[in-house]
């Protein structure tokens, strides 16, 4: 298997061949390789035999030489694969790879320089579309210095609105936090979060404050408490609020890291949770929500669906029909234990 | 940006042209490009200049097919890019990504029928290698079905000891950690790790007890404790060991989901770590180590040198020079305050 080089072209099967040995024409013979048309399944499955017997391999280099495309399409991460991009990545790699579109991974680290050695590459492999994705949801700049190409933010939108981004619909996730919470009685409502000049913390604090006005009502503390994504956190935080204000009943914090960080201290501290306060995450970062004791009610920002739906957008884009403008993908609430 | 689509070949600017804008041939232009061969940095930077300027990119197409080499490489996951497989990827991309290779991203999420898909999209690719990764430890079978090309199995090595492995030394980081407790004049040590059945908690418990034996030492418990990756698991397994033997000075654990329950479990039974008892874990996952109180002495396992050791092995074999055979990365020892 390993190790030994070379790929002759002599004597390579052409898909004639193949449709021979199969019994059918060449039509149907790349017909049954692409997977379009219909045909009975026993003649896809011959097709698929001859394939294997000849070792049929269509040059794709040459195809795309001969049809100007490379159905190939770059994924770029500007945050070495974090826990944000995987699942967006995985959503893009799993709408695209079903098809014949190959994904080309490149990873900028947030490094202009790299930024900029990577396009060129994959404008060098003419690409026929880009993805770019990102840690966070504040807005960044398109790309530069490229070829025009069909390019799609995913997660992190450009802040261009006539590109194509496909975000998370961070006000839905407030909202169905907030109805969950004054839907199961809680009216004294607490919100931790990330720093403040991260989008993610101002937008949700924002659409919390006035979701709860929209039912005349306000934080238990008065405040928004930004700080950090962390554990550490949100145990100071559920300090503070519970000092500032006692008869706190709820917790809805920007993140899972937070809440667990809450959900612990009032654990240590004899507060019965979610008996006399509950706390809800944000994230649904599994391996936070489910070991938190007890496990986390969180808000699903739906992170694979982003990622399909920025490939899907990026399809159309390539196909001639690009739609412009930001797209949200609502959220989801899961319940749990701690709610 | 965003949505115009075509990069049409009219008008396309030479090599020739470039090397005629810079002053210079277009020998050296190519060199320059290519990064090949040594030339003032000013001529570099020239050659750069005039390829901005004409907005000149080599056809890489074209080029493959009088090469025979596509410059592209399969990176193929079997996890969904999991923890594990996410660092690997990124190491190997990093000592890839350097040169003008590309990596093609396929997930096979464990599923045979898409990896054959994966395998034969990166076939007719004409990839010049391959790197196969996963999330176990446990050695898997060969890439079947496809033409003899290099490949180099990561983390996950292939159960035929003649193909390229590149693996974490798990001798190594038992031993470290072993070592070190031992150094900090711990002799009562219990070993509590995952599943049996699971290399890596075999393996490591294998090590420890051998470990201790040339120190004529034996677990605290008299046995290994085997159960899950969690830390609930470890929540549990700390209180049947207390109860077993309570005199035990220090937990090695197979990984530090398992340390934090453990260090979690201790602490809200009121034993002293480090003071009374030491935890060490295994893997150096930040979110994991840094968030347990106290933050974890942990074994790092290098995944991203194993990535990057992976993808120069490949290179070697795509250059012509494969060394077959399994090759480990030493572990590294992480000491933070729960030792």
């Amino acid at each position: 298997m390993t190790a030994v080089s070379g790929s002759s072209q002599v004597g390579r099967a052409k898909l004639a061949d193949v449709a021979k040995l199969a019994g059918v024409s060449v039509g149907t013979a790349s017909k049954a390789l692409s997977g379009s048309g219909r045909m009975r399944p026993e003649t896809r499955q011959r097709v698929l035999a001859a394939v294997e017997t000849l070792d049929f391999r269509p040059n794709q280099h040459a195809q795309s030489l001969h049809t100007g495309r490379s159905w190939t399409v770059g994924l770029m991460t500007t945050d070495g694969i974090g826990r944000f991009s995987t699942p967006v990545l995985l959503g893009a790699e799993d709408a695209l790879g079903a098809g014949k579109i190959s994904v080309l991974l490149c990873d900028t680290r947030g490094d202009t320089i790299r930024e900029q050695h990577h396009l060129r590459n994959l404008m060098d492999r003419r690409v026929d579309g880009i993805i770019v994705t990102g840690r966070r949801t504040d807005p960044r700049p398109p790309l530069t210095g490229i070829e025009p190409i069909p390019t799609v933010y995913a997660l992190s939108p450009s802040t261009d609105p006539d590109d194509m981004s496909v975000v998370s619909d961070d006000r839905s996730g407030a909202q169905l936090a907030v109805e969950h919470l004054l839907a199961t009685g809680r009216t004294r409502i607490a919100h931790v979060t990330g720093p403040a000049h991260h989008a993610a913390a101002r937008d949700r604090a924002q659409h919390t404050v006035d979701l709860l006005e929209r039912s005349s009502l306000e934080l238990s503390t008065g405040r928004v408490h930004f700080g950090e994504w962390s554990e550490a956190w949100g145990r100071r935080a559920a300090d503070a609020v519970l000092r500032t204000a006692p008869d706190t009943d709820a917790f809805f914090c920007g993140n899972d890291q937070i809440a667990r960080g809450v959900a612990d201290s009032l654990r240590e501290t004899g507060v019965d949770v979610p008996g006399r306060v509950a706390v809800v995450g944000y994230d649904n970062w599994d391996v936070m929500a489910l070991a938190c004791r007890p496990p986390l009610t969180t808000i699903d920002t739906a992170l694979a669906e982003i990622g399909r739906q920025a490939a899907l957008r990026l399809l159309d884009a390539i196909g001639g029909k690009p739609e412009p403008g930001v797209r949200s993908v609502p959220c989801r609430l899961v319940v749990r234990e701690s709610s």
